[in-house]
């Protein structure tokens, strides 16, 4: 792929942001994509073949958004990026003239997504590759339901170190006190049935709370207060705290969270103010 | 390598290809360089170094052929590209102006490949790096024999997803059917014992032949019929392919064929037709 | 982080040394900084973010050397390559400006250490960074009494093949005979309690020997000769010879000497004379 790339474009500079996700985990790759793609200088262009329908009838994709460009095929990689932004076009990759000459069955992310990515990065509009597409495919929202008194949310990640990110966010210190604007996928659950919370936006989150005084609930155990950083408990002590991307977090010092309190991939994870 | 290649050529673009090749595993290094070298740009120089023998007598050398420069130690790692395109120079690289000033016994990547790579990259000729080397060491030809009934090759590579990849190709699609173009290795069963493959090139494969009828024989396994992709089959189901190298591969979708059928490098495919 | 960089100073150029530090490994940190970093381009800025005292009190800290930058926590991580010169400036990173608008407690490396580095790139001097730090973070000495009869080291790394690699070091061919140049921590043992050692720098060592009578004591084993390259032995046999980065070194030929003879990071290592 970045052969193919650099054939194109010669000046591209590539970072690889993970090749770490499990084979066929959508999912962690659309939450790395989100953990991160704000980093990054605007204009650039995201390429994420995470592709388990490869050659089957799923449809090839790039999305321009105001932070760049994303390509790749449509399975919802990219569902968390783009509800975090007003997306500008999302087109299906059909333009011929975009590809490698020659694509296989098997490999698009070297025959279709890398080439169309050069294109993007050497200045080729989105629309030239092809037609718009309006339907993308979506992943579940995440679980984020906030109220009055409390907010239930859900394992996002659990990281090689263990540490667990959940879907409880953005939270932002004050003093001693916690601020929670929550992020594009927060539902209140008196308006889950009817559905409303697509149509008028995130929903008002609980106010300020003390950090102290918030309980947080997972995997069977308690953990009172939350902490600013590791340094503030002892090695091998359970805290929680905000991660690195404004979202709760659940964590061992020098240690794992997720092995310590047995936590998976969209287990309930809950606070009571 | 890195700091020693940039140090010598700032400008140079360095790409990995892969660091996850076993230890002292020669022949899989080859097969990788194999199934990505034509992707990269003209003029590329390729680094390998597998390096079992170091500092011992096998020696350090460099090849110029029409895709580009490959650099490295003379064990085989070049066999499966240097028989596939026609070879202009190989050297012995033994001109100490292209290396470091210490030469340690134990790491030729950093004292002398990474070094000569950013000479050729830097445009420095070839032939200016050492004496002309006539006979470098070959692995043995992958196995692949042809007649008009059938097609008998070897697992070439398992992957770390568990696809494998056998020594049968190029395979291309023609509507229903396959056409054949042998790679470089290919040899026809009634010319082996007198060994004439080597002097009038690839043999005349077997003409096109229905991909629904072909039955593949694996790790005690028969599949019957060539499918397009992945999502031919159901999750968990065993099917053969053309894989991205135009190589055919037998595979399980969202599994492991390498654990499945029990396959290892070398074990015998066979295709009748 | 190479997001950030990329922000800040478009044209920087990335080299990764290594993601496989185990988590909170210092002393892994600083012995491969400390055994690549004379191999990269003069100026070149050191990112190493081994990090288990973020968000507490540890100090973020920027290293001005002849050799380059180093940027990272001040937890030890470059106690090695500024043993080995001349340090021209240490500063505790304490300006605001250059670092991101919103600092993490969890995610220095991101935060503060990646603009910081890539401020230094983009030719910010070091001392615009912060205040003079005039009291950095050592690790311990490593291990290495010379004396004229025989020297007593420890293993200072254990790598991925299980080359073992001591603090006896530098060690330099001269026809059949071994020179050692100590390295920066030398310790003559008669004037280990005088606590001389600092003071004076490294001690003489002792007079060239011959490589075939020295003895090698490490876990429990006696290997008497020291060998140039791992091809003087045969497959699976234990040798001692002189590694990549000039230290005594033991091995198993295409086998892991870490394995085999139960050695560790701080092991004791002797050569008697």
């Amino acid at each position: 792929m970045k052969g193919v790339i650099l054939d194109i474009v010669p000046e591209a500079r590539l970072i690889d942001i993970s090749h770490e996700v499990p084979p066929h985990n959508v999912r962690q790759a659309a939450y790395l994509l989100y953990s991160t793609y704000r980093y990054f200088p605007p204009g650039t262009v995201h390429l994420v073949v995470v592709d388990p329908g490869v050659g089957g009838r799923r449809r090839p994709m790039a999305v321009r958004a105001p932070s760049g460009y994303f390509v790749g095929p449509d399975n919802g990689t990219f569902s968390y990026v783009m509800a975090c932004q007003s997306v500008e076009e999302v087109v299906e990759l059909c333009n011929p003239r975009y590809r490698l000459p020659h694509v296989s069955h098997t490999f698009h992310g070297r025959d279709v997504f890398a080439p169309a990515a050069a294109y993007l990065a050497a200045g080729v509009p989105v629309a030239a590759m092809g037609a718009p597409m309006p339907d993308p495919v979506t992943l579940p929202q995440p679980r984020l339901e906030l109220a009055e008194d409390g907010i239930v949310g859900e394992v996002m990640h659990v990281d090689r170190f263990g540490n667990v990110t959940t879907t409880i966010g953005q939270l932002e210190w004050s003093g001693d006190e916690l601020l929670l604007e929550p992020v594009a996928w927060a539902v209140r659950p008196d308006r889950r049935q009817a559905g409303e919370h697509h149509r008028d936006g995130a929903p008002r989150p609980p106010g300020p709370f003390k950090a102290a005084e918030a309980a947080v609930l997972a995997g069977g155990h308690q953990i009172v207060g939350l902490r600013r950083t590791y340094a503030d408990v002892r090695a091998g002590e359970v805290l929680v705290l905000v991660g690195s991307i404004g979202h709760l977090e659940i964590a061992v010092r020098e240690g794992s969270a997720g092995q310590r309190l047995g936590l998976r991939l969209g287990d309930p994870v809950q606070v009571r103010l």
